[in-house]
C-alpha cells in the first residue's frame, strides 16, 4: 500500500485525459494542422501531467511523514531525500 | 503544407511512444507500483513531450525564415511573435 | 547591433530589479526567514529571468527573419537552429 | 530555528555567486554582447536558482520529517502541504 492508493481510479482517469491528449495530438499531425496549434495542445499535456506529478507527490510526502511519526524518522529521512531527487529530475524535465 | 509535414510519419512514431509511455503510467497505477518509479516515468514523458514541441518549434521557425525571404517580412515578424508566445507557454508548463 | 540593443536600457532595469530580488534572497537566509518564504522569493526571481530571456528571444527571432529578409536564408537558418538551441537550454534550466 | 539554518553560510556564498552572474548579464547587455550567448549565461543563472531551492527544499523537508517524529503528524502533515504548494510554484517558474 502506497500513499496514493486510495486515489489511484482518479490518478487513472487524469492518465486516461492524458492518454487522449496525445491521441489528439496524433490526428493533429495527420491532419497537418498548424503548428502553433499544435504547440498550444503539447503545453495543455506537459501541465497536466506536472499536476498528476504534483499530486502524486504530495500523497507521497504526507506517507514519509506519517511513516516517521509511527516509526521515527532515519528511515523516513532517506526518503525524503528519494523524493527530493525525484523533485529535480521533474524540475528538469 | 507547414514546416513540420516532410517529418511527420516521424512525429508520429515519437507521439505513439509518448502514448505507450502514458499507458505504462496507467499501469503502473493499476499495479500499485511504487511512486518515486512513477515520478521517473512522469519526467521521461514530460523529456519526451519536450523534445518533440521543441523540434516542432524549430522546424516552424526555419519555414518562418524561408517564408520571409520569400515573402518580405512583415507576415514573417507576426509569426515570430506568435511563436515566442508559445515558446512562453511552453516554458510555463 | 543586435536585436535587443533599442531596449537595452529597458533590459538593464529589469536584470537590477532581478539583482535588487537576489540581494533579498540573502537578506532572507541572514534573517533566518522561514524557508517556504525564501522559495516564494526564489519563484519570483526565476519568473522575472524567464520573462527577461523570452523578450530578449523574441528580439533575436525577429531580427532573424530580417535579416532572412535582406540577404536570403542560409546564414539566417543556421541562426534559427542556434536558437532554438538556446531555447532547449532555457526550457531544461 | 529552521531547517536550513546550518547551512546558511554555503547558501550566502551561493547566492552570492548567483548575484554575480546577473551583474555580468548587465555588463553583457551595456556591452552589446551577442543575444544567444546572454541567453545560455540566463539559463546558467536559472539553473543555480534551482540547486539552490531545491537544496532548500530537501532541508525543509527533513525538518518537516523531524518535526513529525518528536511532536506527531498533524502539523507536519500542513507543512507537506505548504512544501508542495511551494514545489508547485517552482516548477511553474
Amino acid at each position: 500500500m502506497h500513499g496514493y492508493s486510495d486515489t489511484a481510479e482518479q490518478h487513472l482517469k487524469r492518465l486516461r485525459r492524458i492518454e487522449g491528449q496525445i491521441r489528439g495530438l496524433q490526428r493533429m499531425v495527420e491532419e497537418d494542422k498548424y503548428c502553433i496549434d499544435i504547440l498550444t495542445q503539447v503545453s495543455a499535456a506537459t501541465s497536466a501531467l506536472r499536476s498528476f506529478s504534483l499530486q502524486l507527490l504530495e500523497q507521497h510526502l504526507v506517507h514519509c511523514v506519517a511513516e516517521a511519526t509511527a516509526k521515527g524518522g532515519p528511515e523516513a529521512q532517506a526518503k525524503v531525500k528519494e523524493a527530493t531527487d525525484a523533485i529535480a529530475r521533474l524540475v528538469r524535465s
